[in-house]
């Protein structure tokens, strides 16, 4: 069993600063992320897109800011269990909590931070009867590492910049790319759009619009897809991975069940300190809500540094905190 | 007159960061600050020194903060009044205020944001009965530009790290630098008063500990310092410049009379929207006050960000604000 002081749900940009203003006030933190990898929807949803309000900085690149993030937290000496969904909480005779994952990690803190942005990201899956049947055989919904696309023969599906970016990129590195989109019109970034039109031109790509995946063929492994053209009828592709990019949809999941109030798909807290109505749990970032509320990464930032005070009271009752400047007091790691 | 939608007082970070939130509504600003530069306390007190908790830089110089925020608010042209206090503010029959600075400037605007920090920054003088005499004709409480006393003679007094820092600096620019501090001990960063004592060995500086300025000298400019150390009596220093460095004192000063309901030295404000009792001014930053309020830089941001849908409703009662981010949407300046 894990144990630590605060235990944040959720490692996005929110989740992560926690870490730190916790830090600062040495308290020590683990993080629970059902994605693979540290960042939230920067990561997973817009890694090389410029955010511009960010406070300081003109424009930032999302997967710059998590990985400044990430150094600035370092000297805390955050845990992380990622990859595993938070599905269950319990609270234990002495007041903590006991935290199980889908994969069984107990987790054990006083402190609860709910950082779950908008939930647990799944892949918006097209409707293939046998879909089910070829996951991690063949069917991808998330590119995590492009080289395991070289040299295969892949068929892209979905007409957004994640279908259209990963197009042109594995044209470089995959022995055969097909991008299959249900319409003529893409809605991504002109420019990609373009790009992509040219590659089909030049014959460095197959571009089917008006298309859509209907069946799955393989035995234990995916060999072919089964695609229905609007006007022209039926087309067996031979390939080796179908990757349908119909984006990634969050769920709130399970926090849902744990007694908190919610409204809007969103957990109420109070704004003094971002605590729920479950004493020791508190909600910061995107998945809270109260009279006001902006989903911004920098008011997640004010949030978590708030709360990081109340649960700081709350895990020391008798210690007075005295408020100190970094610039003064510098950073104390663990 | 000068007119505008949002009047800040206060060209600190936070004031600065409203320019960009404001600017992303298509709201225009116009800044007044008593000092010379904008930064607030970061460029008057701390340039030089790493802040370690603006989220997204594990560190950054205070100065390179302020610097990187005059780029971001750039593409919304503000206009900026430097160097006048904002003095007085008047109600029009429209509902709209007039500030009056203290050299008679006039600014209207519909809503005022005042974010004045700890006040208007004011030097701690010493006690010396003629020193007004002297003040701009040899006596200067702030280093605007050491070029200033290239060649010259000065006598710095103070023990703190202004104090020091400067008197290294100025070790190499003046003919001559005399340092008198009323104790033995400093109260600055340790490699600063060691340096100072290795420059007063080597005779670089002259360093009077246990000493006190008690009179100034001259004939319509200075010539001379008093000086009376603790038991070995009085000692005429001859001299281009004294520099009292005892630091700056921020007093809120006018705002204290603009009717709004001050606690501690601060503007008490509804964390809604940190609105103050005035309806159309709000306070943000370090100068506004609420339960949990913490004084910090990232608190002042997500202030700014919430006041300025507040005002955006003031403003345009009539018009619906569809909140877009700025990656999605860029940043389209004026
Ligand atoms: C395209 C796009 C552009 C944007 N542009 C901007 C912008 O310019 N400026 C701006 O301020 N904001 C922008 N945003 C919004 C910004 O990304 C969010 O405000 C920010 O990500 C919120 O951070 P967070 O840490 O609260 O949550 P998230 O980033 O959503 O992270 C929450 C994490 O919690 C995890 N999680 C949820 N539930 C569980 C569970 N039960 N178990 C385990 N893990 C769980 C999720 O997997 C996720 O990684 C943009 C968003 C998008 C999609
Ligand atoms: C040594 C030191 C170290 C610090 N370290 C940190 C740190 O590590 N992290 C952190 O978050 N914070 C730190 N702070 C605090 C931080 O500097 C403040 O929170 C921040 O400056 C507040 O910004 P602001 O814009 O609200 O006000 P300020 O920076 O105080 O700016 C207010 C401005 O308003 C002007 N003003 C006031 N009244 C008037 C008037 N009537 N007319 C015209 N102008 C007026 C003033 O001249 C001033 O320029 C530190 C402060 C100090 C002194």
């Amino acid at each position: 069993m894990i144990k630590t002081d605060i235990l944040i749900i959720g490692a996005g940009p929110v989740g992560l600063f926690t870490v730190f203003e916790a830090g600062l006030v040495q308290l020590r933190c683990h993080l629970v992320d059902a994605l693979p990898q540290p960042g939230g929807q920067l990561s997973e949803i817009y890694p090389k897109k410029p955010i511009y309000d960010i406070p300081g900085y003109p424009s930032i690149l999302a997967q710059e800011l998590v990985d400044n993030l990430m150094e600035q937290i370092a000297p805390f000496k955050p845990g992380f269990t990622l990859g595993e969904r938070a599905e269950s909480i319990a609270r234990l005779e002495d007041g903590s909590f006991l935290l199980t994952t889908s994969r069984g990690t107990e987790i054990n803190a006083p402190v609860i931070a709910i950082a779950g942005g908008l939930g647990c990201f799944e892949p918006r899956k097209p409707p293939i009867s046998n879909l089910s049947q070829f996951e991690d055989k063949g069917v991808d919904y998330i590119i995590r590492d492009p080289e395991a696309y070289r040299n295969k023969r892949v068929v892209v599906a979905g007409g957004g910049d994640s279908a259209l970016d990963w197009t042109i990129y594995l044209a470089d590195v995959a022995e055969e790319v097909t991008l299959i989109h249900r319409r003529k019109e893409f809605r991504a970034a002109p420019d990609s759009v373009e790009k992509a039109f040219q590659l089909a031109e030049s014959g460095r790509i197959r571009l089917l619009t008006d298309s859509q995946a209907i069946g799955l063929k393989g035995n234990g492994k995916l060999t072919d897809v089964v695609i229905k053209h609007k006007t022209e009828g039926e087309l067996v592709q031979a390939t080796d991975h179908f990757i349908p990019l119909f984006g990634l949809s969050p769920k709130l999941g399970p926090i849902a069940d744990w007694g908190l109030n919610i409204s809007k798909n969103a957990i109420e807290v109070d704004t003094l300190d971002y605590s729920t109505n479950v004493p020791g749990i508190y909600a910061i970032g995107d998945i809270n809500t109260y009279e006001g509320k902006l989903k911004l990464i920098l008011c997640g930032f004010h949030e978590a540094t708030l709360m990081v005070q109340s649960a700081y009271k709350r895990i020391n009752p008798e210690k007075k905190l005295s408020f100190k400047y970094t610039t003064v007091n510098g950073v104390n790691g663990f």
